[in-house]
């Protein structure tokens, strides 16, 4: 009994590619024909893990101590209780430890999350310019994405007044997700602005997602409030916060992050990952057990003073490198810019990155993949790579505009 | 403007909870109150990891070397053409590096092919008994799961009969899941068996998902054909293989497995990949690549040894302990039984595996957890703990129903 099918990739399967994927293999191709490429595309810092978790992993794997079984699907007691205890020293709020889930990275969490807090068909705002991510598993999930458009105007972060705005375009929503530090941006929500969207989203039974993976990298002036960012658990916990070791602590490649989960969530999220993904990688998670050590924040603080750096190296030829506007690099390690005049010879934000590769081997991301609606005037350049690589990019892009 | 919602986890994440959960956490309990207990719940060898392969992932940690950033979505070319040397080595068979995605374990591989392959309302057969986390990843993706009530007659095993009549009764199928070895009942299909099952599936353009992360925990007679189990990428290549570094190499908490890819998924794979995990781990990505050296192969067969000598001290005492029939354990290190007259005593396999935790500190799985209907009758016992634990565990047994 034959049917008129055909094997094809499902329909939630078609995820628009990453412009960046692209990218990324030229520069992989340059580099192999010896080429000298600066790459300002990772979202990684090059610093790589703090060496105290390093040694600890080395130890770990050297001696066979602990074991590497599965761990409980949301992670170990010792780890769950270390990111509490992360909480009180940052923010000073105490967490339950059996609300911290330990994830496979923040990628394990959002799923998680996503899976927990909504059903198909339920409505998600985010905003754009924003991480590609969120839409993409969001979409892959059933789950209908509302698209809030900002700008300068509200520093590319979501506000009350826009949030209405959409129930009163789209119907009522069922989750919002917050970034600050953004990415591709870098803005941030203020502590009275975050207060407003918690309220908001209480008052409206919209479940709140707030990722604050970049916390910590933040370039506050001197005396600034919350210089570390604010985390939403402050303000109520009806929602859901998750971060990662990957920026701060610099563990990208570990694939090790956390949620902090409602109480309603809880039992939810745990069955889900003991489904989905057993457990997070059991020897990440007990190296990570030292990235809370006091010496630590020390040494990630000056990875952070490395960044700054870098940032102010852009800043101060914001002029001269002659584009548009930048968002506020408030946190993260992103210069997110409008190419400004420089369209008027490329045309777009993907001709000019294309061009940079071949013609000077610089490597950025064009804004596409953050906004689809205007992305093509826009480009992301991440100083995680440092200062060095910075000044190097930015001669080269002076060279190559002058050319 | 409020509504009248409530803040509650999604009707998706109402996965039933899993009874071995319960027994573990009183394992935890009954040890720390210094009671001696034997396990033999967990489907993990006590083994470890190959040595070589944890030297190597010390080695990685304490030089640095390589820096242990993001890698490409599907993991690096080299493991990627490693796993593909892997089938020409036990198969004979030539994989295209291409076609093989490195995955954060197998969970992440059935993840990533259900969303692939399978859209919201499509139906996917599975048998019962069987791996509930494949029930329970497909219903929280949208995927409408007929369940194939198996037994003894066809090994637990499906066949194109049984196919037949699961679409006579729910109407056309979308894809199949495969575990040969099964999990929990050890058993597996043959080559004709396994043809004969492709074959359908290529026929009604149903997908096939072929579970083959027990390959090479293996009891084959002296001389048996294909001792290692039949890939179903020998046969067709239409579906999707599935397999892991967790089980034959011991490294369940490393998190590392893969899919192979048919050709019409692989883009898509690759890009929900790149949303959904950004990459599998990366240390255990690089310390992997010494899974396949020779001498690893000679050392791990070594420990599946070790599991033949377990499971023979269980088939050996099949009489003496009483119970009705077991399933062939012909490979994983399961042995799945009929409590058979036991029940006239303790009534249900919950409740003599209860019995049996308090009063003689021996743990297993009740069969609620695999086969919601015929469960209560059933036992899982993993060998994976080893010959001592489960000599150990035998005589505890006995005493017990003899008390």
């Amino acid at each position: 009994m034959a049917n008129n099918r055909v094997f094809q990739p499902s329909a939630r399967s078609h995820v628009p590619p990453f412009e960046v994927m692209d990218i990324l293999s030229r520069v992989a191709e340059l580099r192999a024909d010896g080429r000298s490429i600066v790459s300002l595309c990772a979202g990684e810092p090059s610093s790589g893990a703090p060496k105290g978790v390093s040694d600890e992993a080395a130890r770990i794997h050297a001696t066979g101590t602990p074991p590497l079984g599965y761990t409980s699907p949301l992670g170990t007691h010792e780890l769950r209780a270390a990111i509490a205890g992360h909480y009180h020293n940052w923010y000073g709020i105490e967490v339950d430890p059996r609300q911290v889930a330990v994830t496979t990275g923040s990628s394990g969490a959002f799923t998680l999350a996503f899976l927990a807090a909504f059903n198909p068909g339920d409505r998600v705002a985010l905003v754009s310019p924003g991480y590609p991510a969120y839409r993409n598993i969001l979409t892959a999930l059933g789950i209908e994405v509302v698209t809030i458009a900002t700008g300068p105007a509200t520093r590319y972060q979501p506000t009350p007044a826009l949030l209405d705005n959409a129930i009163a375009e789209y119907g009522e929503l069922h989750g919002l997700i917050l970034a600050s530090p953004a990415n591709p941006t870098g803005t941030m929500v203020n502590r009275a602005e975050l207060a407003a969207l918690t309220e908001w989203c209480v008052s409206h039974t919209v479940r709140l997602v707030s990722d604050e993976i970049y916390h910590g990298i933040t370039y506050p002036v001197h005396g600034a409030a919350d210089p570390l960012g604010v985390s939403a658990w402050e303000t109520d916990r009806s929602g859901l916060v998750i971060s990662s070791f990957s920026k701060y602590w610099g563990m990208t490649g570990w694939r090790l992050g956390w949620a902090l989960m409602p109480e309603d969530l809880a039992d939810a999220m745990d069955a889900l990952a003991g489904n989905f993904s057993l457990c997070p990688p059991a020897p990440a998670q007990f190296a990570a057990l030292g990235a809370f050590d006091a010496e630590r924040y020390v040494e990630r603080d000056a990875v952070v003073a490395g960044f700054a750096t870098a940032r102010g190296l852009l800043l101060e030829q914001h002029e001269r490198l002659g584009w548009g506007d930048a968002a506020p690099a408030d946190g993260a390690f992103y210069y997110y810019a409008d190419l400004g005049p420089q369209l008027e010879r490329w045309g777009t934000s993907s001709a000019y990155a294309r061009a940079l590769l071949e013609e000077a081997g610089v490597a950025l991301v064009p804004g596409t993949d953050f906004d689809p609606e205007h992305g093509h005037r826009t480009v992301r350049l991440s100083f995680a790579a440092g200062e060095d690589a910075v000044a190097e990019a930015i001669d080269r892009i002076l060279r190559f505009q002058a050319g």
